[in-house]
């Protein structure tokens, strides 16, 4: 396995690796990598011929008063990681390489950005698709992986994929859990004690909405109070529920009243800390 | 020659071409093709394995009050020229498959899109970047060619490139002038009799204020001062000045006072129902 820093040379290995027949699989990460990147890189690594891990924290999708100084980092631990799961090259540049001075230009993906977590993050999406669009530039995968814990972010990829005709084929990945529930994610290292303990409520919460919805219930307010009930229910510290709502899980379009679509529940959480995101299709 | 319309057959084309190491020169345009556009595709001929051009008329970089519905088109001639230089294929893709319903993503260059052209056509250049960038994933280039004739374009689409690392050489081709002067441009079909014996005048103009330039003048007020005088002096019919302005020619930022550095006079005007542009490099 070989780490590449520079962005020229990852990109003309992609170019002389293209031209010499091989398929490429991009995971783009933030690194401190869990099982859930784990299960994307392994699903790689079935599907072409070369594996590419980004590993960036990318500053650009942060907003001013967020977490980007305090997102976990561990460089040595994720190169071993990579290693171990088959993994051909990480790729890790700098900000300076990827956001030079005169940098200027912007990917946008308009309407379905704007919900969800990009209501409560504005500009959140607009820095996923730009350095994302940078990413498939400089690997020129023929295919890339993208978890399904942050299920609006996978939407606007693929539309983003669609409207620019990127030749990419995009593979959404179910979402890994802890044993107790917990949706993996690096930012639950910053779960205080407390906090990580009632965090798989949570889950719990949405998978007894789900059974509620699985015993007939298709009222999408109904379905969201009860998350609501039970997360105060539960959880005793301080905590801010961001979101909780029912998509149509192909649109994402917001429903509100009766559920005749393939639904999705999806939830934004302030926990001790971090802000935590989870869904559950219905 | 082949002529490809559907956009999956384009870029199956490109993947394969590139698979079997075929290097691959566009040359975008939007019809009505002259000597500019053939000076393109001489230049892109001498520079790759194949040769594309696209021809479309992208409606996203029109304005609602602007001339997407007269603007010139003669598809059966194009081809024709198209098949005199030797060009490989012509994409002619259609508004619905390139926009189709939910299309939503757009591409943006802030700066360097918000003087010149971008003040008087608002959205336009992000109509541009966006179907260059579609069009860059469709064809897959090594090397694309554009005209210098749309001197901010150029620039702005060079931005792109380095920004997003499009894996693509960007190439300027000097503008091509009628023997009368007046640079080359599929809207000049559409000038009325008297303006286009007067259209002239502006290349002319731009070029005695060049003249001063090399005699010594470096006021960059003076010499905009001066085009306009020769055009109001020179031109009879009604005609409109959007902006005549100096701007340095590698950061495309305007100089205001004392030029000193690599300089360009950049003019648009309206005159008899087109918007003319031209440029002179100081």
């Amino acid at each position: 396995m070989q780490q590449i820093k520079q962005i020229k040379e990852i990109q003309t290995f992609a170019l002389e690796s293209r031209r010499a027949g091989k398929t490429i699989a991009l995971v783009p990460t933030m690194g401190f990598l869990h099982d859930g990147h784990l299960k994307l890189m392994q699903k790689a690594r079935e599907k072409a011929d070369l594996v590419i891990v980004s590993i960036f924290v990318n500053p650009i999708q942060f907003g001013p008063s967020e977490d980007l100084d305090r997102y976990p980092r561990d460089l040595k631990g994720d190169l071993a990681k990579c290693d171990a799961v088959g993994v051909d090259v990480v790729f890790t540049p700098t900000n300076k390489d990827l956001y030079p001075d005169l940098f200027q230009t912007s990917v946008d993906v308009k309407e379905i950005s704007k919900g969800l977590c990009g209501a409560g993050r504005p500009g959140h999406f607009q820095g996923v698709t730009t350095v994302v669009s940078k990413l498939f530039n400089l690997t020129l995968p023929n295919i890339a992986f993208f978890g399904e814990k942050d299920f609006q972010q996978l939407a606007v990829i693929r539309r983003m994929v669609t409207d620019l005709n990127f030749p990419i084929e995009i593979v959404g990945v179910p979402i890994v859990r802890e044993k107790d529930g917990l949706a993996m994610s690096s930012r639950n290292a910053n779960l205080p004690v407390r906090e990580r303990k009632e965090a798989p409520y949570i889950y719990q919460a949405l998978s007894y909405a789900k059974s509620l919805y699985e015993q007939g219930n298709r009222d999408s307010e109904e379905l969201r109070r009860t998350v609501l009930d039970k997360l105060e229910e539960k959880i005793k510290s301080p905590f801010q529920v961001e979101y909780i709502k029912v998509y149509d899980a192909l649109n994402l379009t917001e429903i509100n009243g009766p559920i005749t679509t393939p639904a999705i529940l999806l939830i934004a959480v302030h926990l001790g800390g971090p802000r935590l995101i989870d869904n559950l299709q219905l």
